[in-house]
């Protein structure tokens, strides 16, 4: 089967073995698949991210970069066969979505950058025929938002996103479905202004022409406010400590910061800040996740801004740095595309 | 009157003008004042924590160096007189506790190592015949463990405490109050050990001997863990996502760290931990730490290790240095004491 391969840390369209699914799995055609910001980080810091994780002893994240690995863990499949002695979760034929249930950057188990994959059957769920596969494929991304909502956030309290990538947006997502707000979204880019708009941000701002906090100011005055860093930069912690406008401010980072980064201690301890590092979610929020796109609570419509098929993901990559032309570009294995 | 003053951040002991009582205002004696480790820092790095706080904008933090400054928060006092027009909340002649009304590190009013202050009258709190002067007046860092357990533990779940000076110790004697245990204390000093064991420690480890996760999972099986960081130091931070055992585990940041610190976000991202950083009390906590006293939940008798009149308070602090010596001295402007 035809695959992106992240080989020697480039990416080159290859064909691999398509893999044959054991008992407890399903063997499924993957019909879109994002491309994550967590995609593109670890094609440039891939091998930077390994050696930190195992500098410091950490087993969670440990590829191994001189083998083949085959990205992806948005997707939208459709079902095409069970393994020995599996219950059908999803009928053949149909459409479902899964956590990345044989992981992401693996090299035993290509992921959403390929024709097929297997996937624990047991974890399989079936998309509602008014979902648009490209809508369906989202649900991951939407899930990150919703765990970080769920970890830090209450309803009827302010939130500042700083960055309106994928992440800040699914973020905002949630906060509407939780209540949570006024919202005041932070982006240098002025498309990702817009789309934090069409979200549900209350407030828009350029960081570089207000203060988000000063917008939230002028939107009522608050006694809890919660910011996310959905940035992940060096800098962003201290940024948010020196701008989090009140004493017990919580701080939910979802931006994943690859590098290390300095804080000053004292900021946080003047204001009693919290810090809450969040990653994934829950297989319940997963699904909870795909049932608000499927009745629209979510609406994905300006989220997804493009797709592509295996031979331009490579470009995709290159067009996705600048985030006034894409937002969530899909991978569609199956079709050619072009942005 | 005398007090020990900072001058040019050097503490000497001087003839001051006595402070007089405005209206709302009470004068008080400073019977004994502990000596803050917050104190020994604030000589050491003054200028640095100021000229960070100036740069950083915030402005909670901004002595005048240039100024006397006559140091002190942790007292008990005996009321002297009240300003005009005041109610008399406390009987002149009694002894009493109140939290820093007039602030700490002041250019403006005294602290405790002085032989006289005012403090705002309506924050007087009445002390039992029961309680020792030199007890009453661990209210206050008794008061820093009990507002950093409320920030972040829960009852029945397991604590590791790093660092067993006074703030290390007053944690350990508000986890008793609120059943949170079992207890992991770790500190490098032999003597601080044998504290933190008195205070109620379950398990009290050398950490170049054993990590003290290691030591708390030899005390059973947990799933959720709450980790106080009672050193405050550059590195603590990181140290701890690298030790903190659990998904979720909460850090308690309750040492006061006056420089920069470095972290690896990916560490705290891949735990999913929250950092909670705290400082000071609220007064209804103060309160609660001087009526813990009163009726025996804490015991302060090995906490007080020494007192000193006002010429040997400069000693005291070279002392302090060595944790095998003291732990919290009281500092006694109308007696002579030595260690």
């Amino acid at each position: 089967m035809r695959a992106v391969v992240l080989r020697n840390m480039e990416l080159v369209v290859d064909d691999i073995a398509q893999p044959e699914p054991a008992e407890g799995e399903a063997l499924v055609k993957s019909l879109a698949c994002g491309i994550c910001g967590s995609d593109l980080h670890f094609v440039k810091f891939g091998q930077e991210m390994v050696t930190a994780s195992q500098s410091e002893g950490r087993s969670r994240f440990a590829p191994d970069l001189e083998r083949d690995i085959v990205m992806g863990h948005e997707f939208c499949c459709e079902v095409v066969a069970y393994g020995p002695n599996t219950p059908e979760t999803v009928p053949v034929g149909e459409r479902c979505v899964s956590v990345p249930s044989r992981g992401a950057y693996s090299n035993e188990y290509p992921g959403g950058y390929s024709e097929y994959m297997v996937l624990d059957a047991s974890m399989l769920l079936p998309v509602a025929d008014s979902l648009a596969t490209h809508h369906a494929a989202v649900t991951e991304p939407m899930a990150v938002g919703l765990h970080a909502v769920r970890a830090g956030a209450f309803s009827d309290e302010p939130a500042v996103i700083y960055g309106c990538g994928p992440v800040g947006l699914a973020t905002i997502a949630a906060l509407k479905i939780d209540g949570v707000g006024p919202i005041v979204a932070a982006d240098f880019s002025r498309k990702r202004r817009e789309l934090a708009g069409m979200m549900g941000a209350d407030s828009v701002v350029d960081p570089r022409e207000l203060s988000p906090v000063t917008a939230l100011e002028r939107l009522g005055s608050f006694s809890e406010t919660v910011l996310f860093d959905a940035v992940g930069v060096p800098g962003m912690l201290s940024l948010l400590s020196r701008e989090a406008p009140d004493r017990g401010a919580r701080i939910v980072v979802v931006g994943v910061c690859m590098q290390s980064d300095t804080i000053q201690p004292m900021a946080a301890i003047e204001k009693e800040l919290s810090y809450k590092f969040v990653l994934g979610y829950t297989p319940e929020e997963f699904e909870e996740s795909l049932r608000a796109l499927e009745n629209g609570l979510i609406d994905a419509s300006q989220f997804v801004s493009g797709a592509v098929g295996l031979d331009d993901v490579g470009a995709a990559f290159e067009t996705l740095a600048d985030p006034e032309e894409h937002c969530k570009i899909m991978v569609t294995p199956h079709e050619e595309h072009s942005l």
